[in-house]
């Protein structure tokens, strides 16, 4: 019986859409308002989801008190009341949420948990973003 | 590295539910109270999915911008505070939400991004219907 | 120890705002969309507040189970899946949620507790309307 | 044209998270504050989802009136305001929020439509577990 | 400048609708299915609002880490995932909702800001109960 | 019938918690995470709240369609994806959200409508924070 399991968690942070490698009117052209040099933010919404077999004994496809312990310390601490921007992960690569969610995919890869299935963020109520990595879905690649 | 990314845009419209080629207590039978001849109405919230690789210069998926543009031109000016049943779209076809969202994804299909993988419609905060059009999916078909 | 016990109920109906008293230009001018000759809908959400003294014994306020059979009685039989405008509450008064707030009132005055406090009625997620009656607050007036 | 069809009821239940094969310390290790041995409770969202091709007279995909009938006969007059560990189908098995969903998955596979493709059930607003039967997606088994 | 500061909470608790002053008959009659000997739980939102000046050094009201810091210690420690009828507060008096706004008003009194307004609890996305104290309104009584 | 109307507004914007005239031990003290020198961001809403008898003739109390557009005009082409702390009605102001819903209020009360009530802002969706004005409400002053 394969189970998915879906957690949220929230953090707030600032970004500023701007490619170093286009002219100020392609940055202006490409990304409008978000390209104000002073940056704006988010309340984001991270949702994660995990599928696997529920475990007969707890009833359990994972253990969501570790997940979180794994949120707090790989996800919240570093990107909650962040400016993206200034961040490693973001160094060359422009903070869209596209490549936010590519980013969270790839940290959450690492959680003692095989059946990492996609990573979804929310930027605003009506926008929203999936990865669930390069391979098939399940297993990755499509929703 | 594929993305998914999902737009949702709010409209009021009226509806009744009645089949031309059903009986009176055929209609009352199959739609209850949204057979009501005066007709009642809903605030739809509609969500559309795109995926396609994410542009390595500016980190996006679609432009944004443009998918307002285009819903704003060809959905909301269209439906938002409309009655569908006077609307040539639901000519001889009953405006169920069903076939509402079939109606959408079909304009939807027309904006230029090929990536188009699924139209959302949420009639009520408990009703919600989705099409992927005649394909498979990824690319059509199902969820 | 007085306390405000607030209950939602939700109904989907249509309307079309246009007054009789005035020129087509008139009502185009003051209703906008709003005014298209075949109405349009939402789901309205009723939220309607009752406070009092917590009873002792029982340590409620009122009987919610009689506060929903009397809601289901005389709102949502009434107003669910309803055009507005073909009711006798809205002859000859235009359908605004301003106007539907202070009919809901005046049907929730007559239920069998004392302590009416004000009817909140969301026409959609981002519009609100509130009527807490004609005296002072609390037992009316304001908010 | 298949679309898919997804309706959410709401019940309010009460659990305990205890496994009678662990010791004392291994149910405190695997579930935590949830293993208190006075159970807690949720409002619980269950949505669950069919698919199917649009009825070309009608233009629905399932009779939502017939569903709800079912949900409130064998889904809420069982499990709201009820404890789910004292119910039979949770004997001998844990009543976590995935073993709920496979009950409901097994549950709603009796109603009159063939096109069961999943339940999604929200234990707490960032909490959910999706289930969707031992086949492929579509038609069971992956999301 | 007095302005309105409000913090949400969520915990997730059982209760046990009964009063033992009452015939079996008399609790069916007042609580209906919350009168299950089994209880049954719900998600609860618990929002708590201080008024005072803006300090015009700091641009605050309260500080709201000291908030959080008192609300884990005293509410969520106490209360989430916990059955309410086993706790000291309800010894002898019902844990109707009603009733828990009065005891978390009077948790929050004893919280380091003069300013305490109202407790607002949140049963159900449909039920909500407020509670001000037994003063006036600011400083209690009424909303 | 004194009616009161709220309507909510969608922005996205970053701010810094610093206050010069405080050491940087003490803005850590006051402010925490929020103290972080590259800033962060959030999702607001704001809903603003008007009050005024019904007109008789067209049903409304204040014209919505000129709310939107002064609030367009003066709240969110101002304050949408910007950093509060590089605008002037932030200068020498640290820009908590306790002193916006004051800028707020000072903003709306030079809209075309007298009943100006209140200004609520959510900050995330467990912060928010209101301003009635310096007088009594209504009218100002209390919630």
């Amino acid at each position: 019986m394969r189970v998915y399991v879906s957690r949220r968690y929230h953090l707030s942070a600032s970004h500023r859409l701007h490619a170093e490698s286009l002219s100020a009117d392609a940055n202006r052209e490409a990304y409008g308002k978000c390209n104000n040099p002073y940056g704006h933010g988010h309340n984001y919404v991270v949702e994660v989801t995990f599928s696997g077999d529920v475990d007969p004994q707890t009833g359990m496809v994972a253990d969501l008190a570790q997940l979180d312990q794994f949120a707090r310390q790989h996800v919240l601490a570093r990107f909650d009341h962040a400016n993206l921007n200034t961040l490693d992960e973001f160094s060359g690569v422009v903070p869209t949420t596209e490549n936010f969610a590519v980013v969270l995919h790839g940290i959450f890869a690492a959680f003692a948990h095989p059946g990492l299935e996609k990573v979804h963020v929310e930027e605003t109520e009506n926008n929203s973003f999936d990865y669930a990595g390069a391979g098939d879905w399940p297993g990755g690649g499509t929703l």
